[in-house]
């Protein structure tokens, strides 16, 4: 007779020996074929295979990286781990947006609106911030009466009503995906590209959309730390959304400092309201960035809409307030009073404002903007963990910019404080943030690129052509092109 | 008032927070300094660190390895972490005695009681096997009564009476390097140079001794496969010897074969008796890497011996019977029948004996030993899992080595068989890893070099004045000249 115990613990082991098999295939440089990778995570979901062999394998993957398959079928899995949604009783293409994370990051609170006042539906599931940077469900939430958590039954009725609905997770989307995050964030092992690309392109893929726009992040206040890395991982998620069907288009843009002026929840709604109302010029860096991802959502779910179509179409929904009037609807359908945020009338705000004053003259030539972000988190605009409790009112007014020139006593920043717990330390760390410099300072393209699966191919073929060393990412024609592009239309720092 | 679960769980971040620093300081690249190897390991010895970041960082270490300084740190944290031996109350030097793992490789249960039949105290911790190869302690209870556990005050009265002790590991040694040895066993993070130097070392250091022998493996049935990575490891633990006032001798033999002619426990001590009776002659693979370990012991032991003098002392401990009667008195001193053992009547036999023919005529090509080892293990003869039970009498007598020309027919091994499940399964696994070709092969050295802190320095210097490329350590002059001592000796294959 066989024990039972005695057999449920040869098949722990078995199970064990298999996963050390495979960590070490991985460690030593090998390919996992699909069936290895769907045993692995199916076991992980299910508790079989332990957190500590899980992160093993992980910063093996850290080092050695992925192939594009392995990628694409870590992402697919992934995304099939729990229920994914079905977006087709809803007409049209759905285009759905993605940031890689970034502060003063306020995007989706404005191009949701524009694109939806255009009639293209707006379906989305968004994220929370962590560590420095925002989320946009934190950032609806700010505002009272706003509760994002909703039945998918109630997500899918909302977008067919209103044209958009920006709500939270399901809990039953993407299990696997939850906790490999939540491990990675514990174990060191969350800037790896393929890592961060099936994990970003899984919820998207199970958030049921017909096509993605991502806005890749790079500089200081980013994951990715250089052009080249955030080119990388856009180049990673544009070919995972072109292997699974969903046409993927990512734009690379500067986080080396804030993009907006606002950083912290309701003072963003607020930056929100008035790029909808007019009161942000449209060659700011932020409506730029808003413009360029805006398009691309444009030409992805009407194709063959011209540049210029586009930005006509929406300068039209700025002008005729029909985009502040999807905000509005956004708000109310969530439980806030619409009406009360685009008047601005409706938001909370802290109870006092620290101004942060130019010690020197000079330009400003470089800004920490991760270090600005953390500020904001110090004063509790972020989490520190996931259990952490967000202050919607309190933040940092961002008064300048690299490259601006100021005097002594000029203010810099202004920190929104409601807890003073914490100020000095942040206002330390903003004043060490900002740079001041002799110099006029070398610039980052705000806009770096556009990259799709025909400017992969473009590049691919260059690097053939040329020694492969020679294969400077950003040098790339297709680059250039875009960047001229950009140019024109006003969307680029010259 | 302050919630104590609270500061309980905001405790709880800050280690979590600090944990994933050094994870992302150790995977950048960066050197930890010895407070945070403190910090760290005792951690995670108390419970604080979870196994799945300690994992991370071990998988860190494997890809971004160690400095020396670390490796030695991270030596003493673990030789402290629990009780260490002080040996001081029995007279002389007391040089321990290391392998570092493989298969037929009985030179422990040879080299010590000749050692010890000098008059040099042996007092020796081993360890059980574990995979494909085997351990001292399992052979030694191998023979009927035996019991390896033995209190540590028995242990010192045994060392000071018989002047020869070699026990199980005491519980309450090296808990930091047992919690991280059974952790790197399951999560593919065991064949790391400093992580081994450093397991290694922290037991040699905790035991007491003060002066180590370490015999390195090379090969098809070791951890390390090839010379260049043995003598990496000679060196790391050379060095970490000296750094901490232990003189330490590595040896590095070749494992590209069992070393004696039986695998498995009871017909490894039957080997070990035969060779300390005279049955195995002297240039025997076997025995001349017993030969080089002991004189090793012997200089360390007893500075100013010359290499002939420790030869001539051995072959005379052998002739008069003296060695064999310590291995006799060890076996009594831990309840087995000594002169039963000694005269090969006490020990547990196998029902039945499976020869292995040569299916083809030629020279032995080359062996993979670590398969050979496995097929032991298949048999019962070792563990897959901790919690496996040994059969004693199990294994496989091997006869052939590697240049051996052999004609169809010819018993190339003899598999010992108690329970047949796994018999055929063993059978396929020896046949295939003995590999027939039809010209003399290569052969690997036997001895392959002597690492001690001289020759470090001796390579190092070398290095510093030729091109850093052109260290080939085998080539260096130190080892030319270990060789031809070796070769004079009689003890290395010409």
């Amino acid at each position: 007779m066989i024990d039972e115990s005695y057999s449920v613990r040869q098949a722990e082991v078995l199970i064990s020996m298999r996963m050390v098999d495979l960590i070490l295939k991985k460690r030593r440089g090998g390919e996992l074929s699909r069936d290895e990778l769907e045993w692995m995570i199916g076991g992980y979901v299910r508790g079989e295979i332990p957190d500590y062999q899980f992160s093993a394998f992980l910063m093996a993957v850290c080092f050695v990286g992925c192939t594009a398959r392995e990628t694409a079928d870590l992402t697919m899995i992934m995304a099939t781990s729990g229920g994914t949604l079905d977006l087709s009783p809803i007409p049209g293409i759905k285009v759905d947006k993605h940031s890689t994370g970034g502060v003063a990051d306020t995007t989706t609170l404005i191009v949701a609106p524009m694109v939806a006042a255009l009639g293209l539906p707006v379906v989305k599931m968004s994220g929370r911030g962590l560590g420095h940077s925002g989320g946009t469900l934190d950032k609806l939430e700010s505002i009272p009466g706003v509760d994002t958590a909703v039945s998918t039954e109630e997500f899918l009725d909302l977008a067919s009503e209103n044209g958009i609905a920006v709500v939270g997770q399901s809990a039953d989307l993407v299990p696997a995906d939850k906790l490999i995050y939540a491990l990675r964030d514990v174990t060191g092992t969350v800037d790896s590209i393929p890592l961060i690309a099936s994990s970003v392109m899984s919820k998207k893929i199970a958030a049921g959309c017909d096509a993605i726009v991502l806005d890749v992040k790079y500089g200081s206040g980013a994951f990715m730390q250089n052009e080249e890395d955030a080119s990388e991982l856009a180049e990673a998620m544009v070919q995972i959304g072109s292997n699974v069907g969903r046409e993927t288009v990512a734009v690379i843009t500067d986080m080396n400092q804030p993009l907006g002026r606002a950083i912290g929840n309701a003072l963003e709604v607020e930056e929100a309201v008035d790029a909808l109302s007019g009161r942000v010029p449209y060659d700011d860096p932020l409506m730029s960035v808003c413009f360029t991802l805006a398009k691309k959502m444009i030409q992805l779910g009407m194709p063959g809409t011209k540049d210029e179509e586009a930005e006509s179409m929406l300068l039209e929904v700025l002008a005729n307030g029909s985009a502040k009037g999807k905000l509005k609807t956004l708000v109310d359908s969530l439980g806030g009073n619409g009406e009360g945020v685009i008047k601005c009338t409706e938001l909370p705000r802290a109870r006092e404002r620290v101004p942060i004053y130019a010690k020197s003259q000079g330009y400003i030539a470089s800004m920490d903007c991760e270090a600005l972000g953390r500020a904001a988190l110090l004063l509790g605009a972020g989490r520190a963990t996931k259990a952490d409790v967000i202050d919607p009112a309190v933040g940092i007014m961002m008064c300048s910019r690299v490259g601006d020139m100021v005097y002594e006593g000029d203010v810099l920043a202004e920190l929104h404080v409601n807890d003073g717990t914490n100020a000095e330390t942040a206002k330390e760390l903003v004043r060490e943030a900002i740079i001041i410099g002799g110099e006029y300072p070398k610039m980052s393209p705000l806009i770096f690129g556009v990259v799709d699966i025909n400017s992969i191919a473009l590049r691919e073929a260059t690097d053939n052509e040329e020694a492969p060393e020679a294969a400077e990412i950003g040098e790339s024609p297709q680059y250039a092109e875009a960047d001229a592009l950009a140019r024109e239309l006003g969307l680029m720092d010259a």
